[in-house]
């Protein structure tokens, strides 16, 4: 059963996008345009824009863009040069989750494989990101199916950062399974992690749930093994930035904090994302770069300090959880165990 | 060997007590005129002073002030009664930390067995708050003497709140054991957990570590995971506020989280903390009550809100770990492994 559920961070508008600015929620919810190839790097690094899926597609919506751009260019070789230049760009904003990788490859791989003008291929790429946005959205509803039958009767799911609708074109991955499970037992309810430094959990997910009325309990990133002890964590569910062939998952840092918890009381720990946020060309979460982002995340809250000068910062924004800590992988096609999932995804189940 | 801090929280100016206001800490650094017992009651409440030592000898020294405020009694029975009712309000201004309790009682006892008029037992009780204060650095430095022994050469300590200098009379308990250790070996450092809600780790452990140079690194709660299975991590090492017979600790709230992740890791995990800290009326920390605070504590950083309306809010301020998760307790007279514990508290060692 779906939710219904009408977040939308990523629209097109004809010529342009519009971004929801994730950096203002829960202050204010406000749309951003986005005109440029560069205006849309420039978002998704200062993350208006975040969550695997969601970059995914709005790198995608680049790639279109920056076609609209290239449209005087001297002939289609140099159109595609100029588009895999900008490309390069565009995929290095944000370095770990490998759906944007995988989104811009993809549209310049179309753009490649197209007969016909420049102004058509740019047409192409547009159709393509806004198939690539529709299907996303069904994408997680399948998510939230599979995932649904995991989550107990009345359960209560731990998530840690925001795999919601706003991580995605629509629905969520994470909060996918989340809305599916609220639709068949409106008896469930979410705790969220905060998700320090950027409050993702407290800013974003706590702000999606209210909105949706999916009673929602907002904690700090230190409670959750107090509340697995007392048992008050059914299940946790968290999205995936990127995932080895093994099964090994970078996530949001802090996300192996709580599987080490969850593991330490036999809660079962599910990571829900698309195929596209598995890396097929890498063994094991070993070889997933870690992006290191600036250090006012973890020293400033809401443009203040929160600590003295001269303190030293290390800001890693995400972590790996190993395939050991994993019970399941819930994707479109189903739910894997770690174990299962290099063969269901190279078998192209 | 003993490092040289001159960090004192808690100060008598003859007549009243001088507390070093650390809710504003680290924006400055100024001190608040307590010159009633009801007064040490709100800023014991309010955490102008918190840290478990610290609100013991807080507590001492408001049995002194009520004291002195009660000098017109009918009689000395009328005196110890109001003592008695005031004593009651004041212990139950934080539940968890037993150090309150242990303070207020021993100066009440100390009220009942005394000889002499009610000024000459006001007298008596301001004294004994401050040999008590005297002796909780005197304990602390002696803690840290010991602690420094399980501090390996160059080792990384990651500590969780502040059991520092601002949480006992001074010198800390934790801190203690980190600025001894550093005398010795000023090649260590020091990770400091930013301690959500209240971020005790980035305002205070990191001002008073950045105050006396010793190098230290600010993460956010979540980190501890990340940071240990890479190996950044030799020994962790928190302050307790309550200690059952068997070990069982209560600590701030996320100390249980940072347990698991060094249990898994195989990274040695102590408690630091004075005899005082140790409640020899319960077995085990089940039967710890663990303090309630306000929700504002979570949904506002400096009064600014982080999250939406509508979400709910737990906010638990302590949580136990169990005296399996942890290595060592660091005393005033040694290192005990958990179950040694009851032995060498109830021979008196």
């Amino acid at each position: 059963m779906t939710f219904e559920s009408n977040i939308r961070p990523i629209q097109w508008s004809g010529d342009h996008v519009k971004l929801i600015d994730q950096t203002v929620i829960p202050y204010e919810c406000k749309t951003v345009d986005i005109k440029t190839w560069k205006e849309m790097a420039d978002a998704i690094r200062d993350m208006i824009v975040r969550g695997a899926p969601a970059i995914g597609v709005s790198g995608a919506f680049g790639v279109a863009l920056a076609a609209r751009e290239f449209l005087d260019s001297k002939d289609n070789e140099d159109f595609i040069q100029r588009l895999e230049l900008m490309g390069q760009y565009l995929k290095a904003t944000r370095p770990t989750a490998v759906n944007l990788m995988w989104a811009v490859d993809k549209q310049i791989d179309l753009a490649k494989s197209m007969a016909g003008s420049i102004s058509e291929i740019a047409q192409g790429l547009e159709e393509n990101a806004l198939r690539m946005l529709e299907e996303d959205i069904e994408i997680n509803q399948k998510i939230g199916e599979h995932g649904a039958k995991i989550v107990p009767q009345g359960a209560t799911i731990l998530t840690h950062c925001n795999a919601g609708a706003l991580a995605t074109a629509g629905y969520g991955t994470a909060l996918g399974v989340v809305r599916s499970a609220y639709a068949q037992d409106p008896t469930i309810q979410v705790f969220a992690d905060e998700t320090r430094p950027r409050q993702q959990g407290a800013r974003l997910t706590a702000w999606e749930l209210v909105n949706d009325k999916i009673p929602t309990t907002l904690i700090t990133d230190g409670m959750c093994g107090y509340f697995m002890r007392r048992g008050k964590i059914d299940v946790v569910v968290v999205g995936g930035d990127r995932i080895a062939l093994n099964g090994d998952t970078a996530n949001k840092i802090g996300t192996y904090t709580v599987a080490l918890a969850a593991k330490a009381h036999n809660v079962p720990f599910y990571v829900a994302a698309p195929y596209s946020s598995i890396d097929t060309s890498i063994e094991t979460g070993d070889n997933i770069p870690i992006e290191e982002r600036s250090h006012d995340e973890v020293t400033h809250i809401n443009g203040k300090t929160v600590c003295p000068e001269g303190v030293n910062i290390i800001n890693p924004a995400f972590d790996v959880t190993p395939a050991e800590y994993i019970t399941g992988i819930i994707t479109e096609t189903g739910i894997y165990a770690p174990s299962e999932l290099k063969q269901a995804v190279l078998s192209g189940v």
